[in-house]
């Protein structure tokens, strides 16, 4: 008989995380009420912001509690249906969410699997990380043709679908990655025009060998001296989306913010924060323009698959320590069919 | 024989400004040229900004190089012409701008001067100061009613304007300024709702008492632990109007940006730097609507008039070490008639 395991909160962590901050449990499958589904979680996404779930800071959405099952996107398979709206064996985006092989909803999003769209697109480029780019490029970056944008993590989910989409809209597109590997992928298979290894190069040198007319619009993931290094060389009226602060999510104690913080006033440059759930009503123009680009391999994607739910805490460190390429995801089970 | 006296920059301050780094140089009185004018100033604005103009930092626009008059804004009387459109006796704004007693300029703006609309109104809330406040505040804090606005320097020239036009607006407004007698008059006679001495009380504490829904607004002319603070209170999708950073002008060395940088992500808050000039093709806006409200006294102004340009780097000085309530003015020479 199938068990549902769930991976549950049990301390917050304090920096890294650590064994233990997580435990494995195991329960019965549970069995849905009218209304709801029963849906087999196939795909499980890992993201720098379930760290931030984990601790208790002031955040954007309430913290994980201690005890609950962990926050976590995943897509799924519909076993058992009391909502007349799904059938078993439709792929969905459980609104539910959760680290665990089997979720009971009420609500969730169907997607449309074709060969050119597979499952795994809607992971990452046609998922909530392309839709994170997308928003957050578009809406608050504003790139205009032969403008210059940098994207730091550009080998990350967010970054390289940003840096790919800056490069339609007619701009110079500058990547930072941890590694030459990363960055060789950044430039000859994603079309950026350089990518900087931030962790062999002085950023900043690197940043104005690479970037003669400035930066207009700086794509924030990680913060810390990149941050640092972006605004000693941005250009007036620059636009920041800040999507991300990743170097400073294990951290145990304040950490200062940019000392080129001035410039945002010296450059009379936005700086806005903003989440992906942010433009959930604006969905439809993200399914539009990307759909088709996606679909026909215009904006490519990369996941780094790994398996088992079992791995999950030890996958999402790979995050922190710069070990993924592209969208970080655990299989949970195999796709249907 | 009248002379003409200007303050030169001899050396970039270093930390304050010490005595030496400016010199008062006399010449003749210059005579204006075909289509221009001369003028005789009778008042001198101060500003935090003219600290930021006698550094070399990279700034929004170019420091005022060594052996130079030192920039700053006047108005003064018309007393020859050779421009069609001025008569002597005009009060205007020369576009040229120094700490002298005389300017040959080619362009001013007029000013219209009535008993309700005295010289100096146009030195504070008519002139530079209340654009400042008006624009940092309507285009970007875009305050709804009921929302809390928080003003930074709330005694200073820009921040008792743009409390009052907050409350105008139908916000609850909270200041911060630098002594009891500074919070007094920023509640007593400008309206605000409550106004916190950042000397003597915990500004955090102060401002969870006094902000009792966070903030939506806050208006930054300060920076360092104020900007902390507040951080650390806003709501979601609060808006920053970034004005100035007047606690790290004087730094010598790099400050760090604000330790609560992260809260701009997790609220999805705003920061925009501004500068006056940038609405400059909106002046039209802001005359419309201050206008009669500074003239009928519905928005109340102070000015804190120094004598003597001998006197007026000196009086600089004042805006760093809170020496000033209201605008801080130096006045050249005598009002005609």
């Amino acid at each position: 008989m199938p068990v549902n395991r769930q991976w549950k909160l049990m301390h917050r962590p304090v920096g890294d995380i650590r064994q233990g901050d997580l435990q494995l449990v195991e329960s019965p499958v549970p069995a849905p009420g009218p209304g709801e589904m029963l849906v087999r979680n196939i795909y499980l996404s890992l993201d720098p912001t379930n760290r931030i779930w984990m601790s208790d800071m002031d955040q954007y959405m309430p913290p994980v509690e201690v005890g609950d099952v962990m926050r976590g996107g995943t897509i799924g398979v519909v076993e058992q249906s009391n909502n007349p709206m799904f059938v078993p064996g439709d792929i969905v985006q459980p609104m539910t969410l959760g680290w665990q092989d089997y979720v009971v909803t009420g609500m969730a999003q169907k997607l449309m699997v074709t060969p050119e769209l597979p499952i795994l697109a809607y992971m990452s480029a046609l998922g909530m990380t392309g839709v994170t780019a997308y928003f957050g490029l578009m809406d608050i970056g504003k790139p205009k043709p032969g403008e210059t944008v940098v994207v730091s993590a550009a080998a990350g989910a967010v970054g390289s679908i940003v840096g790919q989409i800056a490069k339609l809209k007619g701009c110079r597109v500058v990547g930072l990655a941890g590694s030459d590997d990363k960055c060789r992928w950044v430039v000859d298979d994603l079309g950026f025009d350089a990518c900087i290894n931030y962790k062999t190069e002085n950023v900043l040198e690197a940043l104005k060998r690479e970037c003669p007319k400035g930066i207009d619009v700086y794509f924030e993931n990680v913060g810390g001296e990149i941050l640092d290094a972006v605004l000693t060389l941005i250009n007036m009226e620059a636009r920041i989306p800040l999507c991300g602060l990743i170097s400073t999510y294990n951290a145990d104690g304040p950490v200062p913010g940019p000392y080129m913080f001035r410039n945002i006033l010296m450059k009379r440059a936005l700086i806005k924060g903003f989440i992906v759930i942010d433009y959930f009503p604006r969905i439809g123009e993200f399914v539009a323009e990307m759909g088709p680009l996606v679909a026909s391999g215009a904006i490519k994607w990369r996941v780094d698959v790994e398996q088992g739910l079992e791995n999950a805490p030890t996958a999402l460190n790979k995050l922190f320590t710069g070990g993924n390429t592209g969208k970080l995801v655990v299989q949970i089970g195999p796709e249907p069919g």
